[in-house]
């Protein structure tokens, strides 16, 4: 095995990400080296390199950053058994501790002690990355690197349009980022009866109609609530998936939700913000669900399912690729808001 | 209004069933006359027409028969502001109080007062019918009577197949009559990662394929559980749609079941029967759903939405259409095991 | 029968109420007469008798104020058969509509038509209230009026912790209004493994710790976070039952709410407030659940239940009584915040 | 540490046991040895002991018996850290894999690699055992042994009466065994409205009246059904725990089940017997869920909750003890019938 590898790093305090020559991770026990073939970038990844307050706050450089994560299993701790040697695989990126509470009791997605790899530690833009063995998730060996590549990703959007049933439902999904697209072919795939879908990017809302909205609306430009409620005959939606994180879209959400209503809330504000719980929650009898991470590992099970059947197609939202080494070009292409997923090939 | 219709009764304790003319129904408050369009055929209209122990038991001749109606409005009481005349519906065979327990906790489905158009009073082979406003769903009015006739019934798939989460799940459907078949769509429409039928009748195992099932097996000429088995790598299935009654296929399903699996019980057995709930339910974990009816009136919501959003397409499903009048020719069709839904209209 | 009655009334817009001769109701199809017996005050009347600006928005006088009711039927409209003349009742105070979507699916409790009495409509702060007759619950005719007349009220409570599962769980209750305490009784009849209960009024904590409260904290002297935080080993609570509106107590509660804890919100906030919901409910994974009124009927059942049983004891909770003509001497002991529930008997 | 130690075993194919000298466990990684301090009585141990059709299919002497057990953590390997030597622990006796679909799924009880102790692999009839590390549940240092050697089989009661919603509900337990005694414990706990017990001993039925049942009927005797419908005015119950086994218990449970009903099935049937679906389940539209183990770990912090806050009891359940070296004693006294359980002590 090489003694080093190429790894983009943060290498110090500050904005901005380098290449470097890393050496290659050491597998413990119930651990597994994993070759990386591909690799995508998340909005995670750019508070990384953009080193804003939360990048500040969290961040302990240097270390290899990236976490939706591809590759084939490269070498195994003599414990384990659950993969073997050149096995297709994706990556879990949260680290659980399988002791808490949480992961004693099927919560392993809120695990107290989570690490998130390529912010708590390694991550894989690098040729090689080591992770717990029930990290590694193993693919058929026929699924494309560029839908392989977005299951991570995928398993947000399938946890939060999964949070509630939306089959024969109206459901509004409020943010048409990466999750918030698929987060709208879930739905139509588990049988919606309309999704909507709001954002403020032309090139978004024209990815959301691709992946299956059946109104998309402008937020910039649009009346979203007025639109909504003619569409529904006044009836609002029975479904509110939030992911844009604008605390605008979030007041729309739930001023269209129905009484009854459910919520669930994957997008993060920019911090806390006025919010008309009385309206909006309490006389409306509604239900809000908190999304964090995926469900371990019920999610995957579910990803499994959804990509096998081909109720979800995933194969047209890479839009950019690159070389590793051209991952300047690929942040400038991802904060222009002009692309679905951006795809590093090894 | 004509005093007189034509209806197709049961006149008297024994096999068989007359066109006769019979009085148009007066109709009180809170109530509609319905003129009926179509209607179609059910297991139970066979059950009524053959005179079986079950027939002998529960119906008190003479009285119009027939439960899968639609129609249009005809009439409505003076308190009615539900529906109009003109209005297009089907209607809720099921006609409940109210006033129970079960009523006055959304389980109307399954209320203690239950009575049902042509068995327990007079049903809908007939021009008109009065029924309780609020039995009657209204149809957007292009909705095709072909469709339309099949809601109720419908609205037993739809029950059964979302009575648990199908969605990414392998599902198990034994017995492919029009419930079963319409079942599978549900199934489908929602998601699920792959849908298993069985039947005896390859007739039928042909319209489940028709209907969106991955994979139809003959019950009598395959071994069941040996090909599911290994079509599933040995998991067995997730969840159990059981829709033939018959104890080898509850046998069969359960078998297949996995541990933690979902069964969800629509078909009645001849009678009592040799049940292993040690292995089959016990140590399994499993959860069993006995289903009734349709939910009062969450599942006709659904069936709005699965219809409206073209998730679920019925169009195909009616193979037999007859004049009222040909019921005695219907009837042979029906019996002889060779048809999908069989609808008459008027 | 006698043509007047004396009731209290809201004569006009601006502050106050007056006892006034007032027509004795005349019953329609489906309703009731009820001869009340005994009512009690709830914080909604106390906005009814300041005239605040919801009060001002939401009002037309004049009518009889008043919707905590207990009391005998007097008289039944003909079509009428779930209760006679001389049942004992309590009164569900908000009357549904049973035509729209949510009465339709078991969610009458935010019906869309929903009419309140002695908010809405006339109310029952007099000799005699006509109401449906789906909203006259029977009691058991030895059923103290003392407890009868809390039913609705403790309704709310009910419904609010039963919503989610409290056994075996630690459960914070933030506001020990009459409400909030019987919240902690039913969380305890309910075997939670902990109650603990938060407030500003020394009286209200003692009535509090009466009803079960395991530990009580005054929010204005202690540290709320601090002490719950110690005495569960910095778990945190399962269970966040929010009964005060205010958002300091809101903010404490969901500090204090675990990971993937559930919260159900019935108090009502002064308005919009600042709300850090990425913290508080999606990195938590938290459910969150709005509270309108009683579950229709369900909650009834429950309450039913519940004091059958024994398992809530609800006689210690009126600790004033007064003749209805003393209603302002009332409304005094009602704003010194020195009392649990208080009743007028007729 | 000594060499050996002395511990009952089943020794070989056949009736019986034996107290041996039996090498002291070795444990390996993520393993603990246990100092056993008191062990208690299973049914399972009975089958075990007199070698009946099911021990004589599953059982691979020699191995040491028993698996309700509570002691001391006497060693840890180096990799422990969630316990250490000198803790007070009882033992949870399904050792599973964490590696299936069930573990990676919140489903740990129904893993399909289960190892059961004293039924698979060595038990704890003996002064150590080596268990896996996540098998010892820390007790506090002053829960008394008599209760906390139970804690194991009250699981299976919390685990069954926790499956459905109880509170303000009727509930009946059919079959009195301690584990039916301790599931009216739970259900008293969580408020259920009344708890019925049937069993066919009155020893068993007065420890139920102990334990909480409101009414208790002998059913060899008395006519349960009757008897039930009487005191529940016609309704049935809303809730079946069915603890027996018995066919003709479980025939009456169900048909004393409401319409909508819920039944949590542990009892295991001598095998396959005649069941009516179609009444019991189908045209009820009940809900059943089989029983197997404890969830794991939920159903351990529930037994924490319940015992901490003293909600339930078990310090009276314990009706005999013995030294381990009268073990012969113990199971006659065990299959007399005449007994709570019955406990060792080292």
């Amino acid at each position: 095995m090489t003694r080093t590898m190429k790894a983009v790093i943060k290498a110090e305090r500050g904005p901005g990400l380098t290449m470097v020559d890393w050496p290659v991770p050491e597998i413990g026990p119930g651990e597994v080296l994993v070759k990386v073939l591909a690799a995508s970038i998340c909005g995670t990844d750019l508070h990384i390199y953009n080193w804003d307050e939360w990048a500040q706050s969290r961040l302990k450089p240097p270390f290899v950053v990236g976490h939706e994560i591809t590759g084939r299993i490269a070498a195994v701790a003599d414990d384990v058994t659950r993969v073997k040697v050149g096995d297709p695989v994706s990556l879990e990126s949260h680290i659980v501790c399988n002791q808490c509470y949480y992961c004693r009791t099927g919560q392993g997605h809120i695990c107290e002690n989570t690490q998130i790899i390529g912010v708590d530690r390694d991550g894989g833009f690098a040729e090689f990355i080591a992770m717990p063995a029930q990290n590694a998730w193993s693919n058929p060996s026929d699924l494309p690197l560029r839908v392989a590549v977005l299951e991570e990703n995928f398993g947000n959007a399938v946890h939060t349009a999964m949070a509630q049933d939306v089959s024969a439902k109206y459901v509004l999904v409020t943010g048409c980022g990466p999750v918030g697209i698929m987060s709208i072919a879930v739905a139509k795939a588990a049988g919606a009866r309309r999704v909507f879908a709001t954002d403020v990017s032309d090139y978004r809302l024209a990815m959301a109609k691709q992946a299956g909205a059946d109104l998309t609306i402008n937020a910039m430009t649009d009346d979203v609530v007025g639109v909504i409620r003619e569409s529904t005959c006044d009836e609002g939606v029975d479904v509110l998936l939030e992911m844009s994180g604008a605390p605008s879209a979030i007041d729309q959400g739930f001023t269209l939700l129905k009484e009854g209503g459910e919520a669930a809330l994957l997008g993060l504000t920019p911090g806390p913000f006025t919010f008309d719980i009385n309206r909006h929650v309490v006389f409306k009898g509604a239900i809000v669900r908190g999304i964090a991470g995926r469900r371990l590992w019920d999610t995957w099970y579910q990803v499994r399912g959804l990509l096998e059947s081909g109720a979800v197609d995933l194969s047209q939202l890479v839009t950019h690729e690159f070389a590793l080494e051209d991952f300047d070009e690929a942040y400038e292409v991802f904060k222009s808001g002009e692309s679905g997923k951006i795809m590093f090939h090894l």
